[in-house]
């Protein structure tokens, strides 16, 4: 891409407060604890911030990008639904050709047993197409990832080959009409016959229908489908089972019925569909059995106790799709901004501070303001992403996979991917508004990317539904005898563990680490650069924000079913408040240890302003509460404010930088409005002018022809 | 549509201080002017309100909304872009058919001189079909207007009757590929020719080629052209001209060329494209001459002497654009919000306070705060739409339009498109994710028309650009002295009028009227509930906002270009906070100017509530700046988002009378999630289940099978 970037003026003058901060910015330690960086010039070593930012799992991510950068796995904008769905699917024939989609499948059946690696490959396929990342996902993801971890050796034997090689396309058939996010009231029924020791699988009524299903409306042959496992008159819960549901030509199945979904905003490469089921017959050995199992006699057993935490250690299972998620969001927003940016960099409109140049887009304060927070934001995804790349790793390995572990897991991914999700359609949106009329021509990404990534905000889990999750998780950890009282009213009420557990919060951050005297945080401005100021401030208000929610909810343990419910729905909204300030202090964490990696004091300078940028962005953002609660003076919160105006102008000649380091070059960006020609456009018209007033052919200008005369 | 929503649960226990503000609420006067709403059971009067929100134009509305309820007007879901396009253009002639186009046009000419009626049919036409509405605007609120009101009337006789009546499909050949925002310094000229009487069009490079226009890539025959005319050898700025560009049989006229705009994010039933001119000529009477005309020998003459104003008074006059958005945003989101409301009325998941009833969505407190505060502004866009379109037939009529109305016009067109595109973006988005996966599926509409409306946001003046104008106006208004610094340095960069002229804010809402003692403001929870109160906070913060930027923009005045430049740059969100600021205010005001328009009492107990979301919303919106500066305590702040958490439950009920009210059918509505549908499959399962456990045959489940067996 061609830089040609306009060096930004500089204000030849501020204000003694400005100065002051300015003062501080640039290294004096001002209290204790402050970051003390050097004065280095400001400079980003991009080359390594690239590297840095492919983090563990660099060779899969770097071969997933070469996969992308071929045109023939790209998105072709504009092609009838028929078309792009026939495309998606060979693609992921191309995928499959190419080897790359059997990383996380086990070894003795041909994959590499490599979770962290697997889920950096897939979700750079976002680049491409985020049809072919969610197709790729739903087949190897979602239904074969069930096969692997719901069932056992016979499955694995018998099932996965044909699903690693795509000879058996598949659905992952949870949802249903009904039924979305309180997967444990799904109609669906899979009820034991002795005789014949087959399950019988059931649909009772309409809303138990099938929906939403990638592959079920054209390509898929058979189907993971959740259901209410029933023997000898009991219900033991959702239990999965292996379904054949088309024949070799494509015709349904006995007893197999369904619908296409038909258009939807995007990802119209994925044919979704619905499936219903009536009397449909399987034998006894398609129950997926790791977490449950029924004789041929129809008895059943499972090594989990509690029908409750066999379910969500079922569900559990399936994280890595939140995983996927929320890394595919991001580099989605890495697209966004580094068209964005580039664009910025080169438009110009209106002269200002000249008579004949237009001023360059990103010189503006308000087009800095639009898009640099969201770069911090960006970064800041980007790297509590590879936290929880690495800790999905651990957990799937085998490294790390105590009980503890898998609900760290949980939560972190519950509490990332809503975050991720809603950050990419915000900064592809604005993105798109940046970029004026051109940024709403199809070619140029942003309007498809952003329609494709609409529905990842409530797939996958819905994002008020997770943090909703985030927020039991906390409010369990803040009490212990709280997490007695919830089972029964509130176990299917907020989705997650059943209670008696003790946790001990070691897969959360500790709280109010380095904190000196809090009731004078922040006295001075310098001290909003500290790490431990922004980290006490951060810290404080999750704290608090549990602390408040819990007192709320006490009366629950002791009140009626009825009078706990509506204690909970009154504080609703602070649950999700406190689990979203949970989860931005999670991101704010990984931007900060991540710091500690940079060993280039250039480098170390521009990422602290960025990561500075990103935490006081949410101090700001929140900052009525942190006055209401007296954790800032107003004269505090002004000065974060001004700091941020300062940091954010003092970021705007490193912005092309800070994209270019996202790793995505032009095969990958593929916009018109980011290859340059903007500029090329600007200076063609800046030398004509030239030229006309330098061979005297211009014409005049009416209002200097008047001011001539008078 | 089938209204089976359930009776919302009411809390059977406030605390102390919830009593304390249900009793203020309820109608015990608590301070001077506040509302003394009496203790009327709450109860919307649909009937009544849906005429009233019909507004002055009713029955041009009701008529436009009896054609977008033919299925023949309205959009098919999945088309081609070709037959989109056609499709589209067919429509139009329908609409011709109809007698329904020339509302605006002259009577002489077969029109009816009608604007206020003109503007709220066509606006309709966005429930048909957004490309529908903005390829009737571009052929007769743009191409057609251009004529109309910069042209004389040699041209309202050559070339209206075929614009009115279709024969001629124009351009509106506006914005250029390098200049959108700033049309004043756009490329292409139309230099005049004293020996042929012609004026020479020409494209002098490639950013000057003319963008994004509708009917340039298909259908246009003609285009109003703006280029900078130069006739012996001034440039007068730009002026528009009629220019034929297509033969009968579809092929560019010489010296014409164009391309494809292509796919876009969304309206895609508008052949968007490019157009190019290499010396092509025109005779002299194509130049539209109502404020700048040639005679033949080539001498140039104005009613208006300054360049300057000249430009704005012609660019003024096609303010019926924005006016038009502004209606088609607010109608888009009554659409998005009586799908969401009406699914989520019905939609239930998860059990809480039963066993065996699950939730109502709509009865979650968080599902009401995402839906309803929306309601609350969507109500609000609507009242201050109806006060734009007055204001606008005011002008346009002739009955109030001297230079002050005129400015007042335009300033409050640029105050309001800017929430109103916004605001139906944020509520077709909420209303998307509300509806799950269901709101993803294209037959539920959410998502074409979030996609079309996208553009919005930046074309007919881009937000942020007329929000700095809104900026401009204030400033002016503040400081005349301040205005007579702008020539020159301001002129460009802001976008408005020139200085030198007194304006006394005769259209701008009069500030701080009717508070009492603002020191003592709301220092009761009741007095939230006062319009006085909620007024005096919203006006001070406007003042306040103004008189800071104006002070930190006076050294502007004496400063060199290059620092004025940067102080302005420095000082540019600023202006455009209080520039939406203001635009807030001009909404409550609307908002509570309609409130004296309801004479039930129960209506008016529900609207004041529902006026009350949206002032209070506000006002907790921008917490931190009334905190910042001293307008509310703490303990007030807090009172306000306690108050909001009320209101929104007390609205619960009515939120379906309140969609209903906004007088979409389910022919208009047509999404399928919408249609009771949901409802039925609700049915269908509890009948189901409680049939099972009326005959016996239902499982029992395993937890309390273990139960009973301990």
């Amino acid at each position: 891409m061609v830089d040609t970037a306009v060096k930004p003026a500089t204000p030849d003058s501020d204000t003694p407060a400005q100065r002051a901060v300015a003062a501080a910015a640039s290294g004096e330690p001002t209290a204790p604890g402050a970051s003390s960086a050097p004065a280095a010039p400001a400079s980003v070593d991009v080359e390594w911030l690239g590297r840095y930012l492919l983090g563990t799992w660099a060779d899969a991510r770097l071969q997933a990008r070469a996969t992308t950068a071929r045109p023939e796995l790209q998105r072709i904008e504009g092609q009838t639904l028929a078309d792009h769905r026939q495309r998606v699917f060979e693609q992921l024939h191309l995928l499959v050709e190419e080897g790359s989609v059997n990383r996380a499948f086990p070894k003795r059946l041909g994959g590499h047993d490599d979770h962290g690696g697997n889920i950096a490959g897939f979700e750079e396929l976002v680049i491409a197409d985020p049809s072919l990342q969610i197709k790729s996902g739903v087949q190897w993801g979602l239904f074969g990832a069930a096969v692997l971890h719901l069932g056992t050796e016979y499955h694995h034997d018998t099932f996965l080959p044909a699903i690693m090689s795509l000879e058996v396309p598949g659905a992952f058939a949870m949802t249903e009409t009904g039924h979305g996010s309180d997967v444990a009231a799904i109609g669906t029924t899979a009820t034991y016959d002795p005789e014949t020791e087959q399950f019988v699988i059931d649909t009772p009524f309409r809303g138990a229908w099938k929906d939403y299903l990638g592959n079920a409306a054209v390509h898929g042959t058979a189907a993971v489908l959740f259901a209410q496992l029933i023997t000898q008159g009991v219900n033991h819960g959702v239990h999965a089972f292996y379904v054949p549901i088309r024949d070799v030509d494509g015709a349904f199945l006995p007893g197999v019925g369904g619908e296409d979904d038909g258009l939807k905003g995007g990802l119209n490469g994925i044919d979704n569909g619905r499936l219903h089921f009536t009397d449909v017959r399987v034998p006894r050995r398609n129950l997926l059995n790791r977490y449950g199992d029924v004789t041929p006699a129809g008895e059943y057993s499972s090594p989990i106790e509690s029908p409750g935490r066999r379910f969500f250690t079922m569900l559990g299972t399936l994280v890595q799709g939140r995983v996927s998620l929320d890394g595919a969001s991001t580099a989605a927003a890495k697209i966004a901004l580094t068209i964005a940016i580039t664009y910025g960099s080169q438009r110009r409109q209106f002269t200002a501070a000249s008579e004949t140049n237009e001023e360059v887009l990103l010189d503006y304060q308000k087009h800095q303001s639009r898009l640099l927070p969201l770069l911090a934001t960006t970064y800041a995804a980007s790297f509590s992403h590879e936290v929880l790349l690495t800790t999905f790793d651990g957990v799937f390995s085998g490294a790390h996979d105590s009980d503890t572990d898998r609900q760290d897991l949980e939560t972190l991914a519950a509490a990332l991917k809503p975050l991720s999700t809603w950050h990419a359609l915000d900064t592809l949106q604005e993105a798109r508004e940046a970029c004026g009329g051109a940024g709403f021509l199809a070619e140029n990404r942003l309007t498809s990317l952003r329609a494709d990534l609409d529905v990842y905000a409530t797939f996958e889990g819905d994002n008020h539904v997770l943090l909703q999750l985030v927020a039991k998780r906390l409010l369990t950890d803040y009490s212990r005898k709280f997490a007695k009282a919830d089972v029964g009213v509130l176990a299917r009420y907020a989705v997650t563990q059943a209670a008696g557990r003790a946790v001990d919060g070691a897969g959360l951050r500790r709280l109010a680490q380095n904190v000196s005297d809090r009731g004078s945080l922040a006295r001075s401005v310098g001290q909003l650069r500290s790490s431990a100021v922004q980290r006490a401030l951060l810290t404080d208000r999750v704290e608090t924000m549990v602390a408040q929610v819990a007192g709320r909810l006490r009366p629950a343990n002791k009140a009626s079913k009825k009078r706990a419910a509506e204690l909970f729905n009154q504080n609703q909204n602070a649950m999700i408040d406190a689990a979203r300030a949970h989860a931005e202090l999670l991101q704010w964490e990984a931007f900060t240890d991540a710091l500690g990696d940079i060993a280039d004091p250039g480098t170390k300078t521009v990422m602290t302003w960025l990561r500075d940028l990103f935490g006081l962005g949410l101090i700001e953002k929140h900052a009525a509460w942190y006055l209401i609660n007296g954790r800032l003076s107003p004269t505090r919160a002004q000065a974060v404010s001004a700091y941020i105006e300062r940091l954010t102008s003092r970021l705007r000649p490193h912005a092309l930088d800070l994209v270019t380091a996202f790793g995505y070059g032009p095969e990958h960006v593929r916009a018109p409005i980011a290859s340059g020609a903007e500029a090329e456009r600007q200076n063609e018209a800046r030398d004509y002018y030239a030229a006309q007033r330098a061979s005297g052919t211009a014409p005049v200008e009416e209002k200097a022809v008047k001011k001539s005369k008078r």
